[in-house]
C-alpha cells in the first residue's frame, strides 16, 4: 500500500506509535496509573516491530507521560488524561482548529451599524443585472447543473481569466497555470497544505488577515511578523528574517492591504522577488482589492516580476462581482500547480461548475467595467464620509488609495475592547486591531469598514462610535 | 499566543524541532555531510530550550539521519537529502497527498462508453425545469449573489432538510444538527480532520469508496478492512476488530453500497449502534444512494437508531438533483457539530448561498418526487439492459436493489488491468476492483456504472467489453 508507506516516510514509525499512545492518554482512554499494553501486545496490535514500540514507550517515559514500574511495566503518569475523558475530544492535529475565531464571532453578530465586515454593501452590487446573466447561462448550458467541473476548473473560465491577467496585469500566464478555488480562503488553505509542516516559519505582515494566521497555525507553522507601513516593508528586515528563519513562504497582501489599506511600491516588488529566489521563500500574494482603487491604479502584482516560479498569486474578484459565488483564481507555475490540483482533488474534487459559468459570463460582460467604475466612486464617497466623521475625533489613520477599510489608531491607552463591548450594546461592530496582530498587541487600533453601510447609517454610526469612545 | 501553545501540545516541542530538521535534510537544504547548526544557534533561531534541540538531534542520530563528529558536531548522514533538491519538494504531511488518484485518472479520460463514472446521465436530470427554478430563485432573493451564507449553512435550507429527514427517514433532527457542505467529499474530509491522527485506526468496508481511503491515509490513519457482503457485515468480525484496533471511526456506505450495491439489513443497523457505543467508535454513515432504489425502499439510516450521538450521517442528494450544485448535509449531535462548524469555518467559511437556495427551492418542489419516480425507472431499465448484456458472459454479480453500479466478478485470473487498457483503446472505461480494495487485491473484479450511458450505447459498450474480455 504505497500511500501508507508515504505517510510513514513523513512521520517515522516510532513517532506514529508515540503519538498513537499519547492520543490514548490524552483522550483518557488510558487513565492515570493504568498499565499500558505490553510492548509485545501493542506491537502485534499495530503490526509494527517491538523495538518501534519500545522506542515510543521510552520516549513517553522521558517526556514524563508514562512511568516504569517493576521491570517492564509502563504506566500512565498521574495527572495525564484527566482533562479529556470522552470519546470525541480532539485527536492530535485537531486541537489547533478548536480556538475561537474572534473576527468571525464579531461579524456574526447582527448589528445596525456594520463596520466589521470587509464586504461591499450588496445594494452596490449589480444583482438584478447579474440574475439576467444567470438566466442566460442556463439557456447556454442547459446541463450545467448536471455536470461536475474538472478539478482544476472550467477550461473556458481559465482561458478567459488568463487572458484578463495577461491584458490587465501584464502577467505571463496560460490557462494551465490557473486553478479555480471556492474563494480565496480555500486557496490559502491549499497552499498551506502544500508548503507547511510543524515548526516551518511563515513570514506574515503585521497586521495581517487574521484567518490566514489561523490557517498557518493550524498547520503547526511559526509566524514571523514583518511590519507593513505606508512605505511598504523594511526590506533589510525582510532579508534578515529570511536569512534567520528560512521561512517556507511569505504570505502578503501588498495591494490595498487588509486591514491597513497600504500598498507596497513597485521598487520593492521587484526586490521582493529577488529575495524570494535567493532565500528560496515562496511569496504568496493575496490580491482581492486590486480593482477597488480610487484615484490611480495600483502597481502590477508581484507575480508580474517573477520569472523563476517563486510567487503564487491569489486573484479573487468575487468581492465586487458576486461574493456569494465564491470564485477565486490561483496562479502559479509547474510543479506547484500540479501539486495544488492534487490537493484540491482530495479536498472537494472541484468548485461547482454553475458558479464558474455564471461568474465567467458576467465577468466578460461589457457591463462589468461600467459597474466597476460606479462602484469605485461609491466606495470612495463612503470612505470620505467616514473620514469626515473621524476628522474631529483626534484618531489617526492613513488615507487608503483603495480597498474597503480604514486602519485607525486611537489615543494610546484607549480600551478598544471595552469600546467594542459598548458599541455592540449600541448595535455597532468593528474589529479590534489586536485580532490582526500576530503578536496580539496593537490594542489601541481598530479596523473600520466603510464598504458595507452607506449614508446616512454610516454618519450616524460613526458619530455613535466616536461619542462612545469619548465617554470611555 | 494560545493557538501556538495548543499546537505545541498536539506535537511535543522536541518532535517539532526533530521534524523541522528532518524537513531541512529531506528538502536538501541541509546536504550530506553538512554540519547542522549548533544546538545553541538553532535553539536561538527557533526560540526553544537547548535541551529540546539536543533531544531532537539525538533522535536524528538514533534514526541515522545525522551522525556525530568530534565532540559536539552533528552532520547530515550520507545519502540523505539527495532525492529532494529544490525548494518545492513536499514538506512533511504533503507527501501523503502526492499519490496518483487512479479512479480520478480513469474518469478523466473522455470515452464514448463511459462505465467508470458513478454519475447520472445529465440527460436524465430535469435541467430545463431546474433552470426555471433558478430564475425564480433570483426573483425571490435578488441579493443572493452578494451575500455569504453562514458557515453552518442557510437556515432555511437546514430547516427544510431537517424536516425532510424527520418525515422521510424518521430521524430525530433539528436544523442546528445539520451542516451544509460542498459535496459529500468535503464532509468526509471535515470528519477525518476532526477525528483522525497518525496511527489511529479506521474501519472501512472492503471494497469501499476509494477517495475516502485516500483521505484517511492522508490523515496518517491505518485502514482496517471489514468485508461487506449481500448479507451486510460479519458483526462478530466487526466487534473483534473494534476490540483489537480500537478504531476512532467506522466509515460505511450501508445503503446501495458503492461499488457493490449491497444494503446492510435492519437487524445489523441496530446492533452496529450498540457496538459503536460499547467500543466508542464513531459510525460515519455515507448515504448518497438512498433514494435511488428500485423495487422497495431501503431500511432507515443507521443514524435513526442512534441515541447517544455515535453516528454521523452524510446525506447527499445532489447526485440526482443537481451534481453541479455540490450540496450535501451532514447530521450529527453536539459537541461534534460544534467542532465540524469550526473546522468548516477555516476550510472555506461556508458553502455558496446561491447553490443552497437553488437546491432548496428545487428540492421542496412537488416536481421532485415525480422526477425521482421517473428516474428510478430509467435507472432500473439501464441496470437491466446491462445485466442482459452480461447474462451470456459467465461473469458474476449480485443484482443490486438500487444505486448506480454493478460489482462484477470475472473468472479468476482474468487480467482486469489489461482489459482496462484494451477497453480504453476502444473508448470504453470502467474502474478495476483493486481500486476499491484497501488491500489492493480483488483483481478479478470491476465496477460498471449503468447510470451514465443509456441505450443503445449501453448495449454496444457492454458487447464490446465482453468481447474484449473473451479475447484476453
Amino acid at each position: 500500500m504505497k500511500k501508507v508507506r508515504e505517510t510513514e516516510q513523513a512521520h517515522p514509525l516510532f513517532r506514529q506509535v508515540y503519538e498513537y499512545a499519547l492520543n490514548r492518554i490524552e483522550r483518557g482512554e488510558w487513565k492515570s496509573h493504568d498499565k499500558l499494553p505490553s510492548i509485545r501486545l501493542l506491537a502485534e496490535e499495530l503490526g509494527v516491530h517491538r523495538l518501534t514500540v519500545f522506542k515510543a514507550y521510552r520516549q513517553l517515559t522521558e517526556d514524563g507521560k508514562v512511568y516504569v514500574k517493576d521491570k517492564s511495566g509502563y504506566y500512565v503518569s498521574q495527572g495525564h488524561g484527566q482533562m479529556l475523558v470522552q470519546g470525541f475530544d480532539e485527536g492530535s492535529g485537531v486541537s489547533s482548529y478548536l480556538h475561537s475565531n474572534p473576527m468571525y464571532d464579531i461579524q456574526r453578530i447582527p448589528v445596525k451599524y456594520q463596520f466589521s465586515l470587509a464586504l461591499i454593501d450588496p445594494g452596490l452590487l449589480p444583482n438584478l443585472f447579474l440574475s439576467d446573466y444567470v438566466k442566460r447561462v442556463f439557456d447556454m448550458y442547459p446541463k450545467v447543473m448536471g455536470t461536475y467541473a474538472s478539478v482544476q476548473g472550467d477550461e473556458e473560465l481559465r482561458e478567459t481569466l488568463s487572458g484578463h491577467f495577461r491584458k490587465q496585469q501584464h502577467l505571463q500566464l496560460s490557462s494551465g497555470e490557473l486553478l479555480i478555488t471556492s474563494g480565496a480562503q480555500q486557496a490559502i488553505n491549499l497552499i498551506a497544505r502544500m508548503m507547511l509542516g510543524p515548526m516551518d516559519s511563515v513570514l506574515i505582515e503585521r497586521p495581517t488577515y487574521s484567518v490566514a494566521m489561523d490557517i498557518f497555525r493550524r498547520a503547526g507553522a511559526r509566524l514571523v511578523p514583518v511590519e507593513i507601513t505606508p512605505e511598504g516593508y523594511d526590506l533589510d528586515e525582510v532579508e534578515a528574517l529570511m536569512a534567520k528563519h528560512k521561512p517556507r513562504m511569505f504570505y502578503m497582501n501588498p495591494t490595498h492591504h487588509n486591514p491597513t489599506g497600504y500598498t507596497v511600491p513597485v521598487r520593492q516588488r521587484k526586490l521582493l522577488v529577488e529575495l524570494a529566489e535567493r532565500y528560496r521563500c515562496l511569496l504568496v500574494e493575496d490580491d482581492p482589492f486590486r480593482d477597488m482603487y480610487f484615484e490611480e491604479e495600483p502597481p502590477p502584482p508581484i507575480f508580474a516580476y517573477d520569472t523563476e516560479g517563486w510567487v503564487v498569486y491569489i486573484g479573487s474578484f468575487s468581492k465586487y462581482v458576486a461574493p456569494g459565488l465564491r470564485i477565486c483564481a490561483v496562479a502559479c507555475r509547474y510543479p506547484l500547480m500540479e501539486r495544488l490540483i492534487k490537493i484540491k482533488s482530495l479536498e472537494d474534487n472541484g468548485t461547482p461548475l454553475l458558479n464558474q459559468k455564471i461568474f465567467l459570463h458576467y465577468y466578460t460582460s461589457p457591463r462589468l467595467q461600467q459597474h466597476l467604475g460606479k462602484l469605485r466612486i461609491a466606495l470612495q464617497v463612503q470612505k470620505e464620509i467616514m473620514e469626515q466623521e473621524l476628522s474631529q475625533s483626534g484618531w489617526q489613520w492613513e488615507t487608503p488609495g483603495g480597498g474597503l477599510t480604514l486602519w485607525v489608531k486611537l489615543p494610546d491607552g484607549t480600551p478598544v475592547d471595552a469600546l467594542l463591548r459598548k458599541s455592540l450594546e449600541h448595535s455597532l461592530s468593528f474589529v479590534p486591531g489586536s485580532v490582526f496582530d500576530p503578536l496580539g498587541e496593537m490594542r489601541s487600533w481598530l479596523r473600520l469598514c466603510y464598504s458595507f453601510v452607506s449614508e446616512p447609517l454610516l454618519r450616524e454610526g460613526m458619530q455613535k462610535l466616536t461619542a462612545l469612545a469619548r465617554k470611555l
